[in-house]
């Protein structure tokens, strides 16, 4: 399900909605959500504002697309490696997330206010960015239930909560979402089990 | 730390206060928070709205007030009971937070939405609202540590970071939150150590 009005057709409307895109992210970064317009947006990818509005109907859309199409190209799903235990992997999973969420934590949080006001938003974030994100994490633990690195009588959906709402309250509440916070969050999900890394 | 301008002095003042704030609490619940203005507050608590303006700056300070008095009757810290275990403690003071929650869903996800464009109000949002309700759960958990019932190894703070986290999650995704979220929280949470209350 795309937020774009219509697909992407000629080669000229491609271009310009890379540069409107681009244009997004910087202002975002600069100036913080609130702060930018449209009508700032179409300045500075120099198009005319028709032309953006031709594609995404509303901000909250365009900047879902811009950090959307970013974060596709950071954030791979998790590899299973043998070699590493999935504690590890879920931190350094989580440690390459919250790197993006430190550059990006401002327009990633304006999309979660503005998903708070907008039931259609919502479900659109909710299906394009938050489950996708969910499913890589509950899929890494249920791998590691499968190994036995937690216990099987464990709900990996709650747990795969616990590791999202812990990096979102975080954010949320303008608490650090950095390393520490990575390797705590792993800590805690595999208290339980011995680290096969080591 | 209050987010009100001045305190309560005369009497009258303090009934124009009550008014004022079970008038947001209605319409809020009655219209969502988006489509209340500060006009229709005054209106339906008839008293001028410079009276309202006198103590709230925002509608923002004046929701979180309306909605803390609210919660402040009914979310008592959890006692500790020794006949129960800390797990049915926790789902019990879960429930009753959810029951809330389930009310009061959409001016507390407004709130959650108007702390991330406005740094100063998610100072007081954090200090009065979500900080102490994040006490009450780790102070519980700590005492369950205490009692044996979580292994000495763990970390409380960021157990507690889970279960808020999770509801958190939960609500601003538009998830149920509700019974059986409670309950698989505290089973998740307490899932190492034998329940004591059986």
């Amino acid at each position: 399900m795309s937020t774009e009005k219509q697909p992407a057709g000629r080669p000229r409307d491609t271009e310009a909605a890379g540069a409107i895109k681009a244009a997004t992210l910087k202002l975002v970064r600069e100036r913080g959500y609130g702060k930018v317009s449209i009508a700032a947006i179409a300045a500075e990818a120099n198009v005319a504002r028709q032309t953006l509005y031709n594609r995404w109907n509303t901000k909250a859309n365009l900047v879902l697309d811009a950090v959307f199409e970013e974060t596709a190209q950071y954030a791979d799903t998790p590899q299973h490696d043998p070699n590493q235990s999935s504690k590890s992997q879920l931190e350094r999973f989580l440690a390459q997330v919250f790197t993006h969420l430190t550059e990006n934590g401002d327009p990633i949080r304006a999309l979660i206010a503005a998903a708070q006001d907008d039931h259609a938003f919502r479900q659109v974030f909710s299906e394009r960015f938050v489950k996708p994100r969910e499913k890589m994490v509950t899929d890494l633990l249920r791998n590691a239930q499968n190994n036995g690195e937690i216990a099987p009588t464990r709900n990996v959906e709650m747990l795969s909560s616990f590791v999202h709402g812990a990096f979102w309250y975080a954010l949320l509440n303008g608490d650090p979402v950095d390393n520490d916070l990575a390797r705590n969050i792993a800590g805690e999900i595999f208290t339980h089990v011995p680290d096969r890394s080591v």
